[in-house]
């Protein structure tokens, strides 16, 4: 079955909004195994409106609307699918009662033309609403069925999370599962050459790559009769996956970030970590804090973009910033040392480098970024060369020391295993 | 003169990437005074690709396509484009050259298939790529011009701006050009109501709203026989905008941000700033340092997340934890004072509050965030409450800091000027 995705609204047009709802749609259709070949945006204007969704519904099975919903003027999208399906628009009482109810709680009064948001082509079936006030619609004509979604990420996800999902699963028979694996510290490139002989292989479970800052993420799909069956055929490719990528391997579960895995493995093991940022400025913190319950591991931070602040909050050696620089592994590793050191964290992750445009050197240029971890004591420092933009390199250096911090992790932790392992075989 | 989007990737249509060039394109279109009336997504499927661009030649002016034009197999939108339009690829010297070059400089052998990036529809112009190896190329087909550009946001972009941009607007006689005014600390509706009757009065130039965290942006956009005739037309309407918002404008300039401008005023008026960040965790200070040359105004930083640490590095007293509790008035006001008091610093922005998803009771819940400026010696606190999740909560919160901060150091310098004028009365 072949889904399309029709987004409606002259801000996309304009470039006001980037429609970040398509790639969502899309990410998740995938995921549901519906085959989407088509993504398309137009403006609130009926006729390319209506053009739009006939040329969809001659080619598409499933054709998703999102945007144009709402109560204002230009919100065209129920009016223009009930003109193409040769349908009236109707109140839905369900829908009124809830917007009445709605406007009562908020102890505001409905504006002037909010009836229309209870309108609906008839034939139809309303999805309600969670997060807003306009009503998702789902429809069918003839072989096709055509799903309206509000346009704000932020009612749609849920609603599709919460409806539109299973509806769309439930279309074809039997089940279709996916799962994600995530991997840090590895190119886009890398990772596909790795595993391009299963990509070529394989064609349920069905095997995508998905680039991120920190590295990739492989989503592994399958169809089956049940889930079981899904299931079954998803296992020994996710298998394959773990021993080809091992520890490279942070998450196989969708909700989990890399901030999210650091953290765990620091509450697991009761470990404390403090942050000493120079170039990245509070980056590599904010994507910390950023985990719920981070309050038990982190108590502090330090942003140290001077030198004066490295050798106070830090303890930085003065004759290494003259000696080496404050851009040097020294001073790096001096940093993280002095994290635990003058908080008694447990753990440390330090970044220095040059973040450009400014300040490069032939011997030192924009992009070169030391960052060190001390673990319990043993300290790492590596060098990097990033390229891009100073936005672009922060944000490297800030994927960069996650992964390396979560390396320093798994080996300290591995290392402690390893120490008892020996012991118990005295 | 209309434009339309064609963005070619299976990427796109699996969701593993967000549609950025399609926005960005759209937007610098509308900057230009060029309509785009549709954007549409296919992936790397030779059938689909020429379906969809011979819909485009028939309705309009000029068509951009994006990505598909590297090395890999799947790389296929030039031969589409060439069959579209009747012609053979050819190879292009000048590209052959330089791909050879930008390999010897790497000093790495060429892949085999390298040849294929020097292939372009005969009577084309090559655009070279600053930013990699497979140029953009323009061709016009009767009345119709396709453009055809990387997909890479990094390449695509400043290819852009020195090339298309000056091409595109030279399609048509007469100038457009256009100017953004930035307003701070305003949401969307209110700027909407506050320029209805310009939108709606004016044709040329034109005027449109772009959201954003921290305000908005509104773009004025105006065509003319000449560039002198477009900025006069442009002038009174920046200046009636400028009347009507104020101070609340932080720039006119397309290329600064809220972040820059802050690091502007702190830096025209040689004083300090230094960050203490509870919920925030180091996202504010994370975006003033990603101006260039932020080093003369922060030296240093603090995440203070643990109690302990609020009072170790701010000097906040135990006893207005107790009373108040971390996420106060008193503490966040304590904050600021601490943060100038311990490092010397001119001024100091302090957040604390309630980010979620726990920690929320009846009297303070989630989203409940003190932030407090104190510049030189005056403090001033502001109770706020924000919506959404851990991490929408967290990025208001930075963007209402960054707003806030500006108005104290506006208020401070008009303080400092009136205490001047009113001394010269004498």
């Amino acid at each position: 079955m072949t889904v399309e995705i029709i987004s409606v609204g002259t801000e996309l047009l304009l470039g006001n909004v980037v429609n970040t709802d398509a790639a969502y749609l899309s990410e998740q259709c995938a995921n549901l195994g519906l085959f989407c070949y088509y993504q398309s945006v137009v403006g609130d204007n009926r006729e390319r409106l209506a053009e739009n969704l006939r040329l969809a519904m001659s080619r598409s099975d499933v054709i998703l609307l999102t945007g144009g919903l709402g109560l204002a003027e230009d919100d065209i999208t129920k009016s223009v699918v009930a003109e193409v399906t040769g349908r009236v628009l109707t109140e839905d009482a369900h829908t009124r009662e809830r917007i009445e109810s709605y406007y009562k709680k908020k102890k505001k009064k409905p504006l002037e033309n909010t009836k229309s948001l209870a309108m609906v082509p008839e034939n139809s079936e309303v999805i309600d609403n969670q997060n807003g006030i306009d009503p998702g619609i789902i429809l069918r004509e003839e072989e096709k069925c055509i799903i309206l979604l509000p346009g704000r990420p932020e009612e749609l996800r849920p609603m599709f999370e919460e409806s539109i999902k299973s509806y769309l699963s439930g279309l074809e028979p039997g089940n279709i599962s996916s799962q994600t694996v995530k991997i840090c510290g590895i190119t886009e490139s890398a990772a596909q050459e790795t595993v391009k002989d299963l990509i070529d292989a394989q064609s349920n479970p069905t095997i995508a790559l998905y680039a991120k800052t920190e590295g990739v993420h492989i989503r592994v799909t399958a169809k089956g009769e049940n889930e079981k069956e899904t299931k079954k055929l998803i296992k020994p490719v996710v298998k394959e996956l773990k021993s080809r990528f091992g520890a490279s391997i942070y998450s196989t579960d969708d909700k989990i970030t890399l901030e999210q895995s650091v953290v765990d493995l620091l509450k697991e093991n009761d470990l404390t970590l403090v942050t000493a940022e120079s170039c990245t400025g509070g980056m590599i913190a904010s994507r910390l804090i950023n985990v719920p319950g981070v309050s038990d591991v982190i108590k502090e931070g330090f942003i140290t973009y001077a030198n004066k602040a490295k050798r106070k909050y830090l303890g930085v050696k003065k004759s290494s910033l003259l000696k080496y620089g404050a851009v040097s592994d020294t001073v790096a590793k001096e940093m993280a040392k002095g994290g635990c050191f003058y908080t008694k964290a447990d753990a440390c992750v330090a970044v220095t480098g040059i973040a450009g445009p400014d300040g490069g050197t032939p011997e030192k240029p924009v992009g070169l970024v030391y960052i060190a971890c001390c673990v319990c004591g043993k300290t790492t420092v590596e060098e990097y060369l990033f390229s891009g933009e100073r936005a672009q390199i922060r944000e490297a250096t800030t994927a960069a020391a996650l992964t390396m911090l979560r390396d320093c992790l798994l080996a300290y932790f591995s290392e402690v295993t390893f120490g008892n392992r020996e012991k118990n075989k005295k």
